[in-house]
């Protein structure tokens, strides 16, 4: 392809991003090719600079672009409830939802054996300290339902088994919109199991 | 939304790509925090200096980072055959087919009275003396099989229609692995008109 080397790499590296193939990448580069020039100064800079502008929060390790995240700061929050996420964008996918108004602790990944993740790479430790230091009286564990989330989770209850306080984690059942046949056997015998009284005492 | 600043501003940059909303620009974002630095610095200082590096060959206004771009700069290629294409983006297209060996004639877009594109807005004249300098025997007029691309290809045609020289227009017909009962009526109503013999005199 005779494609100048600037577009070439450009393409290249735009390839990198999760779902963009040949074509999408080629399309997003085309597309960059004719924005405005500000536009492209400030996404190029905003880029090359996310290392060093985007910082993790010292206390829950959630992004931040200074030295506590706007969750820390926040003193309107309840800060004896603490959510334990595995990555800082869970606390945006959760926030979303309205339903929390607790604190963020960040792991850093789930355990894995087959990626080499052991509990000496999660902030666990730091968790541990934190639960102290806020005098935390709830722990929600906000993990993924996988092989690895619920490792974590069963890991995690089990170092903090000793501390007093109250531990849970997402609730398994039916997402909301689906119909029963099409969801998986797991999922619906989760939903069986916990089914939630609607009459009666 | 709790995202830090760098952050926002980077999902609403990267909202401006081609099909891409909220949720895909997120994701993206999230993907670029996790490059290496190495990848970060490259991509930010490729789209800050897009501009100044992707240039137009001053010749037939395709994309180039030197003077003269790779088509024009290629002494194999057909010099008498001239295609004419409405953005640079297009030679690239047609390069992938591997059936076109001349070069090529940016217009820089397709009349639009609704856009404002009129004539003296493309690079109509530079066509007409290019054509007189390579002394060009056939232009193809490769366009949009759109309302904008039949009116200028139309337009284009009587303006060059003293000069010596052959012009044609792509073919309009079945798409490849098309079925005709899926195909538009328009579609199949151009390839009925130019059906193509396959046997007899």
């Amino acid at each position: 392809m005779h494609y100048p080397l600037p577009l070439l790499k450009l393409i290249e590296l735009l390839r990198k991003l999760p779902g963009v193939g040949s074509k999408s990448a080629e399309r997003f580069a085309f597309d960059m090719i004719d924005w405005p020039e500000q536009d492209q100064r400030q996404f190029g800079e905003l880029v090359s600079t996310l290392g060093s502008r985007l910082q993790r929060c010292r206390l829950c390790g959630c992004f931040t672009h200074s030295d506590r995240c706007a969750f820390c700061d926040d003193a309107t929050r309840d800060t004896t409830t603490l959510c334990v996420i595995s990555s800082p964008r869970n606390a945006y996918t959760i926030e979303r939802t309205g339903e929390y108004r607790g604190l963020y602790h960040v792991l850093g990944g789930l355990l894995s054996p087959l990626d080499g993740k052991r509990p000496e790479d999660l902030h666990i430790d730091a968790l541990k300290q934190r639960i102290t230091t806020l005098g935390a009286k709830e722990l929600v564990l906000a993990l993924d339902s996988t092989l690895e989330g619920d490792a974590t989770a069963l890991y995690l209850s089990k170092q903090i088994a000793s501390l007093p306080l109250n531990t849970s984690r997402l609730a398994l059942g039916l997402p909301v919109g689906s119909s029963i046949d099409y969801v998986d056997g797991g999922t619906l015998a989760h939903a069986l199991v916990a089914r939630t009284r609607v009459s009666g005492e």
